[in-house]
């Protein structure tokens, strides 16, 4: 590695370079909370760089695994085999907003949330939302096909991509898709690339869809003493019609843990709560959430309450943001997936979920995008247990055997990277992850891009 | 070919196969007007006797050509090299309708116009809405992406599929994507799929996603004295926020082939004519309506009239689903583009496509999606007339290369099949190509399926 380092310092600038350990231990960890040590890191300035980084991995033989900002919940950006870590920090511009075509030129390692501000500042709307929103990055996104809340009516990150540039493995710089709403010649790169986790080639350039933002959004919470009837009243929604932007849900140890964090005046004896969103012209958002609320009633819920201003708002997605990293009050390890359930089928989920807190006794925590059917289902551990870290095992293929039964999917939006490519044979089948195998083949025939994620070895 | 026809008898049922050249001339057409005579014409039941004819063919050596309808716009489902066709008009049942999970289960056979009515009747909705969907089928659609007019607001076939089943070209049986709102185990191969026309696989279910049907939608036409004003408008209208479900315009000859061939008192004398689509809440489409309306006249729109009621809408759209067959009246022959452009450059091209109307003295006709920037551009001439054909052609290239330069794409919802195989080059690089013949190989080693599409020889 160290006659390679020194040719990655000739490409990169030596700046732009490091394999010192206190470096690299910065870019070990992401958010599954394990670590291992790359052998170098580095930060390129552009596509070319990139480019000749790669041939020169293909060339030395040493792996190359891109990282956005390290957030994912599924170890997509580990370097798992050790190699060197691209980080994309540096390709950080928003290149253009184009109010007329309704999209935007960018980089992948535009921050989220900075994008979010920057088209709204034009008054436009880029929905992908996920809770990570505030660090994760655009090329993050992209490479696991991130969700969140507002799916429900909005779409995924798929669904607002409309081209991208990329360097294959092997170097080569590509471009798929196109600049406009719609297209059709050859096969669906672009598509291929999103949810790919960083295996298939490294974006280095993407033109997003945009949408008008709207004019108003409006949030109320609905409180249940039973999380069925929270479910069944998701079900209730959808079936009357309504596509509200957001439906979230929290159980009673997820509204605990947000209010022991945050202190807002969550109902820390509810069951359940439902966060529920609209937007649209502002006499129809006024409107619909009266609606909801109505529907919201009728199906028992103890308490209905609309919120009254921005700054209400704002506190209760603190609340439902802040759930994740606050869990660990409960135990010092978390196990964490991303099930999805057809909507309909959530109070069966809810009730195996509870069946399972009863027989095992650990601490479980549910909470996430009820309008999907997308369940964040957490177990607090202390894994050093021996005996509880096997029980929560038992209890997470017991989850995903149900979940599939129901007809429903083992990550709705984390990937499979290396905490689920154990269980990825459960839901695909062995002719589709071969595949797989085979196209990835064709990206990256000698394997140096982002080895060991998705593929149960 | 006979021993393997009396396998494929074996296999199909004698009833549901032909080698009959009377039989064989109905399967021999597309809308090119392309004619190429299959070896053989089989009707399957399933996927398992899909599957069992895949295994054959690789066997035996011949080749397979899936088909829906035979509506394909650019030569798909055409047996250019002869070969089996096998017509899916068999696998044609809406399996289930879920009102809970806003999803359907179907096979493609099923014509789209038959699955629309089958979704309202529930109260829901599925937008993709190409001008052949009274007679071009679920599969078809799905082979080559379709989009139609109501991707302005709703996007294209793409965005509503969740998941197949499908039969690879050598014979496996697999099963791509979910049932769910969100999923994302895995690469998408469901979306490569979609739009591979019919080269990667032959779909045999899909589980397609829903919406709830809006409750109104209104209509209104505004007449322009020049179509740059037209164009203009259109752009002005995004930029004003608007996303109308439709916004399709017709400039002068598309409007007098329509009147001509219904009488329904079309503004014969307009330049253009812009016909506008809104839909939500009654009182949100009522209001919509009346602020295009307001936008249009402050454009320069010459008439603005919003349609009084639904016979009107349904003349309005007959007229625009009239032109592509009507305009045979011009010539007997048809050359016919679907490009798009950023919706910004429509003026562009609007002009580019008038300068060369007046260069080339041809027979030139515009109309589309002008929400996307889709632009259905047709020649009409006489293909024997070789100066024609070759002013023809030289024009065409011209379009395409002027449609590339405004950053557009050549073909948005017809696919490439075999007309556009010698364009596709202009747009798509050799790297990707390469790619995309690798993914091709991996599909369909031996080449068995709907060979001579997409790809340039």
């Amino acid at each position: 590695m160290n006659s390679s380092f020194r040719k990655l310092q000739n490409i990169a600038g030596k700046a732009h370079c490091s394999n010192k350990k206190e470096d690299l231990a910065c870019y070990a960890y992401d958010a599954t909370a394990r670590s291992y040590l790359p052998d170098a890191v580095l930060f390129p300035r552009n596509a070319e760089e990139i480019s000749a980084i790669l041939i020169l991995a293909n060339k030395d033989g040493f792996f190359v695994i891109p990282r956005g900002s390290g957030s994912g919940m599924t170890g997509g950006s580990l370097a798992v085999s050790g190699g060197v870590i691209l980080v994309m920090s540096r390709l950080n511009r928003i290149l253009e907003i184009d109010k007329d075509n309704l999209i935007s030129h960018a980089e992948p390692g535009v921050v989220t949330g900075r994008f979010h501000q920057a088209v709204e500042k034009e008054g436009l709307f880029y929905p992908p939302d996920p809770a990570s929103s505030e660090f994760s990055t655009l090329g993050g996104n992209l490479a696991e096909c991130a969700g969140g809340p507002r799916a429900v009516k909005y779409g995924v990150t798929r669904d607002y991509v409309l081209g991208l540039e990329a360097v294959l493995p092997t170097g080569e710089i590509i471009h798929t898709g196109v600049q406009t709403a719609k297209g059709v010649v050859g096969y669906d790169l672009t598509r291929l690339l999103i949810g790919s986790e960083g295996t298939l080639g490294i974006i280095t350039r993407m033109t997003l869809r945009l949408l008008p933002l709207p004019e108003a959004v409006r949030a109320m919470t609905a409180v249940f003493d039973k999380m069925e009837k929270a479910a069944e009243t998701v079900s209730e929604v959808i079936r009357r019609g309504f596509i509200p932007r957001t439906i979230e849900y929290m159980d009673n140890a997820s509204i605990r843990c947000a209010e022991s964090h945050l202190k807002i005046g969550l109902p820390v004896e509810a069951e359940a709560l439902l966060l529920i969103e609209v937007d649209g012209k502002v006499d129809e958002a006024d409107m619909l959430i009266k609606q909801l609320k109505t529907v919201c009633m009728s199906q028992g819920a103890k308490l209905v309450k609309i919120a009254e201003n921005e700054a209400e708002v704002a506190n209760l997605w603190k609340a439902r943001k802040a759930i994740s990293p606050a869990l660990f009050k409960y135990g010092p390890d978390k196990i964490n997936e991303d099930i999805v359930v057809p909507r309909s089928r959530i109070p069966d989920m809810v009730r195996k979920i509870n069946a399972l807190k009863e027989e095992t006794g650990l601490t479980m925590v549910s909470f996430g995008h009820a309008g999907d059917g997308n369940i964040h289902f957490n177990i607090m551990l202390d894994k050093k247990n021996r005996a509880e870290l096997k029980k929560a095992e038992e209890a997470i293929e017991a989850v995903f055997d149900h979940t599939l039964e129901l007809g429903g999917t083992i990550s709705g939006e984390h990937g499979v990277g290396i905490t689920k490519a154990p269980y990825m044979a459960k839901e695909i089948g062995s002719v589709e992850i071969d595949l797989m195998k085979k196209i990835k083949k064709v990206f990256d025939p000698k394997g140096i891009l982002n080895p060991g994620k998705i593929f149960p070895d």
